[in-house]
């Protein structure tokens, strides 16, 4: 069993227009709207291959409502931790003629720490009853302290649990410090957390604070892996693939997840989450992935050791 | 009293970001919502200024809640039809370092014929009850007929008010047929109503339909009115505004229907008209003025016969 994390989930609304112009007015053509944040779009994806997996969020408000009514019609395991604060919606705009995906994140309520102790007692609750990995994604709410990541680490690793982190900044480097197994910044995320250009160097950083294995996502261009016993592994698809980007890298972490929960070899897991990532990017929506794409991704996927 | 018909509103977030990149990801700095659709704003624009409206609404759903909520909080008065559909969203993305406005309209809810029948008879009940001025504004419903303007004038005109129309193509010709005291269109929306490139032919095609005024918006240039009495008079702003356009085709109509109501004559009702659009121009969000504005704008703004 797999937990996901979501402690400022989503209500994603997808607008689809002919094309974007800045400045002018703009008929939708389609709304689609979904539960969404990292954490829930983790667990979507493990819904959609049929591995088993909670998303816990903490929720709120009316919009609160419409995430766990969501996650509830799609047949996805949840468990809500209820706060105060209405949760913040998104807004992403396709344009019809290119795909080009323009998306608008709104900030969300602030949790307090009384709801995040809630977060973390529940951590611990689900991991004794069973869930060996615990992935903790995206953006921290306001008004909580920069450690609240290395708490449910903490509090998941002494249940058990093994422990993946998707975060920036100093959550990040502190969930790292609390021993994360596997610490997945993408290029950008990793040169703010560490403060260098250069990656090898921040990968290092992140490994001296205590992160076991560091995951570097190249978007389209693969994944690099630093593994705790030394190894260096790289990753690259068969193809470049158009598409939409959107949850490309909560598939990433899905496939993770799915690894270190199955115990699969590093080349493998790594395969893995490439291919999950580009079968992400085929779909329209984030948190999406069909099983096929995988299947054939996976054929074109290389994994070189440097 | 005035009494503003809108079959289609919307809940209108707005999102201040730094500036729009198309194909980017965007932190949302700031997030407002309120009720919006143009009938709404033009009530919303009276209540600023404390002239007496009901702005009569279809709406549905949770967001049709929440568009009467946020009315019954800021203290307009309402009448709402319940209409089968969720009502709609908009989205307008505000760039803090130019002003611009990116637009995204959400198509809404379809109505049925019964929902267009009770607004109908909704509209004569309040205009028998006191309502001297009807303006119906804003796109129709999908689903319903393009007479359903053409309705509300008509019912309005038997009950004894004169009535404003603010609307695009047939909708706006077949209530122009049906004696429409004034229509209201702005240049782009009379060329694709009447299929002429020139203005003085488009506003004489409405009409010989049956409108009895009908008052051009050039936007910043100001407006220019044909009056049923052969008239044509043309109003200038005094100076050109910095700013958000949303909403300042609302603020015409809503001194417009201030006008009728107290029965201004046209070169003082037009100065108004272009007074209260350069003050909704001023403010951050549709469906706002300020008496302060309006008054400095009316000493610029010139009224000249042509």
């Amino acid at each position: 069993m797999i937990l996901t994390v979501t402690l400022n989930p989503a209500l994603d609304r997808t607008y689809t227009v002919d094309a974007l112009v800045p400045n002018d007015s703009h008929r939708v053509r389609s709304v689609v709207e979904r539960a969404g944040g990292k954490g829930v779009n983790v667990a979507s994806v493990l819904h959609d291959v049929g591995i088993p997996c909670v998303a816990l969020v903490l929720a709120g408000g009316e919009t609160g409502n419409v995430i766990t009514a969501d996650l509830e019609a799609r047949g996805i395991a949840y468990d809500m931790v209820l706060g105060a604060g209405e949760s913040r919606r998104t807004v992403n705009v396709v344009s019809k003629d290119t795909g080009d995906a323009t998306i608008f994140n709104e900030p969300g309520p602030s949790a307090s720490a009384a709801e995040v102790a809630a977060v973390v007692a529940r951590v611990q609750e689900h991991v004794l009853a069973g869930a060996t990995v615990v992935a903790v994604c995206g953006s921290l709410p306001h008004g909580v302290t920069s450690d609240t990541y290395a708490l449910v680490v903490l509090a998941a690793r002494a249940a058990g649990a093994q422990t993946i982190v998707d975060a920036e900044g100093s959550a990040l480097r502190e969930a790292c410090a609390a021993g994360a197994e596997v610490a997945m910044p993408n290029r950008a995320e990793l040169r703010l957390s560490t403060g260098t250009d250069e990656e090898r160097a921040g990968v290092k950083a992140l490994q001296t604070l205590g992160a076991r294995n560091v995951l570097v996502s190249a978007g389209p261009e693969g994944m690099r892996a630093m593994l705790g016993d030394g190894r260096i592994l790289v990753a690259r698809p068969g193809q470049r693939l158009r598409g939409n980007p959107t949850g490309a890298g909560d598939a990433a972490t899905a496939a993770v997840a799915s690894g270190l929960m199955t115990k699969r070899d590093w080349p493998d897991l790594l395969r893995d989450a490439v291919a999950w990532s580009g079968a992400a990017v085929l779909q329209p929506v984030a948190g999406a992935v069909h099983w096929g794409d995988i299947v054939r991704l996976r054929e074109g996927t290389t994994v070189t050791e440097s």
